[in-house]
């Protein structure tokens, strides 16, 4: 029932920095537009052709789903965006030195405010900088439900209605549907579709840039946990590098 | 009641080697990819923020869009696509070389085809290789709604059901609406706007990546026949240079 194709934007100018970015919309870097592309070039030889594409509605995720079309050929496609496939909102972390925050609050807090399923970073205010109050993409939230800071939970709760109204329909159509976000909107979405327990995603890491294939049973269980990287190897390779970052 | 933008398609690979292209789907040369990009400059400057997007579903005008979105720093904005919005089907001119099918059929036919209401060129057959039956873009369009060539007419008649279902009730919501086309799906949609009779829309031409940009009133007729460019100077140089194509 369905194809389910997962892509994690390629690396962002403040991802190569080392730098807290949740909801700020940086771009991608030059690494980060050649990861994307890799992604397009992998579905195009796996024959994977995608009917319709998500994105958040920042733009290192649209970039990436931009970029990884026209190297499929696929640039017609119909997309569809949503607040709701965001990156997790870093609350005040947001543009802070992951590096230096480390250092500066100790590893436990550092470890809990990345990984921790259920506790979120300190809120940021609404006249800090890097917060998004105000943006125009986000004038249809109400303010109750602007985020100004969120933990995984929060992650999921606001991911799971977008799953279930605009992608599960899609996937019940017997389409393949790409959905280009985030480290954490993925990992939410996995968690979910695997029945990880709220422990065990800490140590879950998605790589940028490759592909991960979900095929569907009737119920939209995956047929295989845990799906399958288009590059297996590369996979693994990343993600070892996702788990070292922070680390000096 | 709404802002209506039109924005035609940068230069593509095949508008600079001087050939038909109707529905290949070519992409931008690079001097198309810095035109859109200066659309988008110019959206941004002017303070011109559309709400959304709608394109058609062939790569330059996609392109065309991103680019300019880009530039604009609306990558976020939502985007629906539609073969409606495509350039005339151009039948088996498509692929031709213009100066030479200029040459071979003499000037009065070559007008004919290229500005006539209603004559179209010859109909492509459906295995030449410039024909798109089979392409899964359009695996949803019934054979009789498929073209196998277009006149001006024909173009309006199936342009005008994506404006009036997808188009103005946009409009009608008071929003601000952004079409990245084609030359004459945007020939045929500003002759519906303005009124413009079966003849003098032949003489009608429209630059390349020139946001042209109509208030329109509660009946969604413009608040000012022709709309106003954002660069006028530019638009009337690039208006006479459309009229010279297909001249030696």
């Amino acid at each position: 029932m369905g194809t389910l194709v997962l892509l994690r934007h390629g690396e962002s100018v403040w991802n190569a920095e080392g730098l807290f970015t949740g909801w700020v919309d940086v771009d991608l870097s030059a690494t980060g537009e050649e990861e994307a592309r890799r992604g397009g070039k992998l579905l195009h030889e796996a024959d994977l052709r995608p009917d319709i594409v998500h994105t958040s509605v920042l733009k290192r995720a649209i970039r990436t789903a931009n970029l990884a079309l026209e190297a499929a050929d696929l640039h017609w496609l119909p997309v569809r965006r949503s607040w709701r496939l965001n990156e997790r909102h870093y609350g005040a972390l947001q543009g802070k030195d992951k590096a230096q925050t480390r250092e500066e609050y100790g590893d436990e807090q550092f470890m809990v405010w990345r990984r921790s399923y259920d506790t979120p970073p300190p809120p940021i205010a609404d006249n800090d900088p890097y917060s998004q109050v105000g943006d125009r993409r986000y004038a249809q939230l109400p303010s109750e439900l602007m985020p100004r800071t969120e933990c995984l939970a929060d992650v999921v709760d606001r991911m799971l209605p977008y799953w279930y109204d605009q992608i599960v329909p899609d996937l019940a159509a017997g389409r393949t549907v790409l959905v280009a976000a985030h480290g954490n909107s993925l990992r939410a979405l996995v968690k979910h579709l695997d029945g990880i327990d709220d422990e065990t995603i800490a140590g879950l890491n998605i790589p940028t840039g490759i592909p991960l294939v979900y095929e569907l049973n009737d119920d939209f269980t995956p047929r295989k946990t845990g799906g399958e990287y288009l590059d297996p190897e590369a996979a693994k390779a990343a993600i070892e590098a996702v788990k070292n970052q922070g680390k000096k």
